[in-house]
Parts: structure tokens; C-alpha cells; sequence
């Protein structure tokens, strides 16, 4: 039974709808199975949960891209960078200019949920519950530290390994800076900390109050030099793609111009993440381009 | 509206259902909107959809990918490898081995769908209809030439590039033999090509008439040496992993080992597919181990 189909059948339970007739005819139908039964069956999992937490592919793809980080980190260090990978507060896009590195120390920054750490046990609850949020499970899962959140596949090796190359990992994320005990504890615990608070952690109010990341990785690049940018979405490397008004294809084509996209694998470095975030968004016409509406089928 | 939501409404319009009571309460409630109004909503689009298709994640994923692809196939090139990335027949994977380079001449091997091209026509074609799946739909679009398939986001630059130093882009979809010239085409005109049956195109039925890929693969490698495959699935790198009985967390395990673990990224580059395929597999229970099954909240 599919997803649509088990809400489906859930919303004719709610609706006391137990009369429906059969199409195109008259005839009284069987009754339906007993509640119960029905209730009883498990819930389904969304594609890009079985994608992400269960697939060969998807361990795949991060075991790929954390090897990449650590292959362009190894070359920095080699090779010091004239600027860090973070825009100018102000920059704009066509002619962006990069915060300079100075002499100062190296450090990579990374988001945490999706990017470090994989959220498995909130996502079992709530594909458990049938929902895609749930603000009280939420609450209660960063409000403690977790052990059932596992590290994303192969950041726990290329971490240690560009720890190693006197590197400092840095995680910037958005849950909210009064769960930092916890949030560190559960970093911590996944194996891709250290994350110390205001340290090698930040969270969303610090530094500036704000909930765009920008100010926590300006505060962050005045004291080293970031060579590389890690996350699962466009606000982990920059808040001017999560600007209002952005359609999700104008979004995506600024993305790949060639200030934005020739950082790409260059700097920039993204974890796959279809389960949640800005990237799952849009109505039929607003994901696919007219050119390529095609509907010749039957 | 949700998905879900969306399905819902149909169903308890499809079930007739118009007289449900309001929960908690006798009175009867207004009566619903109209069904024409109700059936103009457009449908939902899947959330993997608006990730690899509309997204800003999803094309800056891509551009990471082929970028990686296009450095290490340079670095290749440089520096000959003693053997192509392609497992020898029989091979086991704790001790796996690979087919001699030799003097042969440099290729690498590529899937088509949802990893040299975006079938965008055709999924808008579904998502439209509200399915996953409809056959007549798929051969429609896979028995003519489509102009509906752009290329996947990063491909075309990674690809002319990757021929100018010599190498030559060899395709190995399963798409069907016989729809070999409308693959041609419209990959050609997607950018990505040249594809020409039997010489850069192989598709399902060539070489040894079987489903899975290791046949072509080794015909490939036995005139080249290739030196990347590049895919969305397990079965465009190796169909040991496409084995049946293997869960999708042992199969996800496997991918992760040392032998193919060393891979991603390191010969096999993986394109994040979280619109259909093998990855897209699992109850709760086989995508989330026993140890990530909290359920704390509430």
C-alpha cells in the first residue's frame, strides 16, 4: 500500500465513511476491515527517507563527497589559499569577493543535522507517526543528548583525518543555541566532534542573534582561514540563496552560475539530503521548467 | 496541501463519501466543494522530485559530482593505472580484483538516466498523473527521440572535457536495444553525447542478452581501459550488489565496506537518485537499524 493510499484509507476511517458505494454501481459493498487491522499496519517511509537512512546509494553518495572534502582540504593545506571559501558580508553574486585568510589558523565549517550527524531516530518517529513534522518530538530530541543519531557515512574517518592535518572542524547549525549542551553531547557521541560551545560549535542566536548562518561564519573567518564550506543546504555556504521571493528554479540557476557553482566540489561541499529543507519545495510548474512539461504518454 | 492530504480528498471523493459526520459531533457538516473544483489541485510532487529536479541542493550535487569525476579522470590520464575500475567476472567482494588496463585505450562508463540526463519530461508526466510508474508512458517516452531530457546539471562541461584529453564517454543504460536510436538522439541532443549503438551506447539485450550490466561492463573493459564509472544505482558500478535476498542494510552495508567503500569517489562516482530505483526500498523497519529506532517524543 503507498503512502497516498494509506492516508487515504486513514481519511475514510476519520470521515466515518463506511457506506461508500462501489463505482459505477448501486450494489451495497462488503463492509471494509476492521479498524483495528487497518490501524494496525505500518506506517510507509517517504522515498528520500529509504533514500538517505537505508540505501546503498545514499551511503554511497556521502561516503563520496567526505572523501572529495578530504582530498581538496589535504591540497589547502599544501597549497595556503589567498581567501577563505566565505563570501563577503555584502558581496554580491556576480562579482563576489571572499573574506582573506591572512596567516590564520585553518578550519573547515560544517553543518550538523544531515551533514555530520544523520537525524535517524526523530525521522523514525515521525515517518512513525505518519507526519513530516512534529514540533513537541522535535523539541524533545534536541533538547537531550542522542544516541541514535549516527555520524553521516564517512565523516567520521575524513574528520579525523583533516583533524589530523591541524585543521579545526567547526560545526554551524540552526538548531538553537540553548540545546548546546545537548547538541554537543550528541555530536560527540555520533564520533565527529569535538564540538565545544562557542569553540567549535555554534548555534542559531549566537554571535549575532540571527537565524541566517551568514554572521556565525563571518565571526568564524575573522579568526581562521576556512577552507572549506559543508552542508546539506544553500544556507550552510550562503544566506543569498535562501532569500524570500526565490523561486525554486531561479534558486537553482544561481546555484549553478559560475560564481556559485564553480564551488562546487571546489570548496563548497554537499551532503544529498531529500528528506527536508528548502530543496523540497514546489507546486508541478514550479519544479519543472516549460520546456520539459512533456505529457504525450497514452 | 500535503500529498497525503491530496490523496485523501480523492478518496473520499472517489468513495462517494459526502455525508461524513465531523469528529466529536452529530451535527451535519456543510457540504463539500464541488468535486470539479477539488479535482483541478494540482497534484503534489514527490519531495524527491523537487530535489534532483528543482532544487538548488539537487543541481549543485550534480556539479560537485561531475566536477570530482572530471579531476580525478585528468588525474588518471596523467598517471595510467595498472587496472580499469571494473570488478573481473566472479570476482568476490572481500577480495575483489580488476580487469587489466594494459595498453588499452582510456574510456570511462557512464548509466544515461538520472545520470548523464534528467528525464524530466517523463516524470512530469507522472507526477501529473499522480503515479510512479505507468508503462505505456515510459515506452512512450523511451520509444521516441525527447527534447524533454536535459542534461544533468555539471555533465556537459565534465564530458566535453573529459574527451578533449582523449578519453572516450561510453553510455550503459538499460533502456531496451531496440530503443537504442531514440536513446541516441535524445541524448545527443541533451548535450551529453556522442552515443552510437555498440560503439558508445550499450543498452538491456546487447552483448549478452542479460538485464543485469557486468556482461556489457566487461566487453567495455576488455577494449578499454576504463578508468571512472559513473552512475545513480549499485547496478551501474556492480550487480553483486543488486543480488536478491540482500536487505536493503546489508546492501547498504556492503557498499560501505573497504573494497567498494574505496570506490566512491576513487573510480565509481555516484549521481544522488531520490526519484526511483533499487535505493527507494523499505519498511521502517529495514531502512532504520533496531539502535536508531527512538520513539521518545510526546
Amino acid at each position: 500500500m503507498t503512502q497516498a493510499a494509506g492516508a487515504a484509507l486513514s481519511a475514510l476511517l476519520l470521515a466515518g465513511c463506511v457506506t461508500a458505494p462501489a463505482p459505477d454501481s448501486l450494489v451495497v459493498p462488503p463492509p471494509p476491515e476492521p479498524v483495528a487491522e487497518m490501524q494496525a499496519k505500518e506506517p510507509e517511509v517517504p522515498g528520500g527517507m529509504q533514500w538517505l537512512y537505508g540505501s546503498a546509494e545514499g551511503a554511497s553518495s556521502s561516503i563520496q563527497t567526505y572523501r572529495a572534502l578530504e582530498r581538496f582540504v589535504a591540497a589547502a593545506v599544501r597549497n595556503r589559499p589567498r581567501d577563505s571559501v566565505i563570501l563577503q558580508e555584502g558581496t554580491s553574486l556576480p562579482s563576489a569577493s571572499f573574506v582573506p585568510c591572512g596567516k590564520k589558523p585553518f578550519a573547515i565549517v560544517l553543518d550538523a543535522d544531515e551533514t555530520a550527524i544523520q537525524n535517524q531516530g526523530l525521522e523514525y518517529a515521525l515517518a512513525a507517526r505518519g507526519v513530516s513534522s512534529d514540533r513537541p518530538v522535535m523539541n524533545a530530541w534536541q533538547n537531550a543528548p542522542q544516541t541514535a543519531a549516527p555520524a553521516v557515512p564517512g565523516a567520521v574517518e575524513a574528520l579525523r583525518n583533516i583533524r589530523a592535518l591541524g585543521v579545526t572542524a567547526i560545526f554551524n547549525t540552526n538548531r538553537d543555541s540553548p540545546t548546546a549542551a545537548a547538541t554537543s553531547a550528541t555530536l560527540n557521541s555520533a564520533g565527529v566532534g569535538p564540538a565545544e560551545h562557542l569553540k567549535t560549535l555554534f548555534l542559531r542566536g549566537d554571535v549575532d542573534g540571527k537565524s541566517g548562518k551568514d554572521g556565525r561564519r563571518g565571526h568564524i573567518a575573522s579568526n581562521y582561514c576556512v577552507i572549506a564550506l559543508v552542508g546539506d543546504q544553500m544556507g550552510d555556504f550562503t544566506d543569498v540563496l535562501n532569500e524570500r521571493g526565490l523561486s525554486p528554479l531561479e534558486r537553482r540557476r544561481l546555484a549553478s552560475t559560475a560564481t556559485i557553482g564553480g564551488l562546487w566540489g571546489n570548496g563548497w561541499f554537499l551532503l544529498s539530503n531529500p528528506v527536508y529543507g528548502p530543496g523540497l519545495r514546489g507546486s508541478l510548474d514550479e519544479v519543472f521548467a516549460p520546456e520539459y512539461r512533456w505529457n504525450k504518454g497514452n
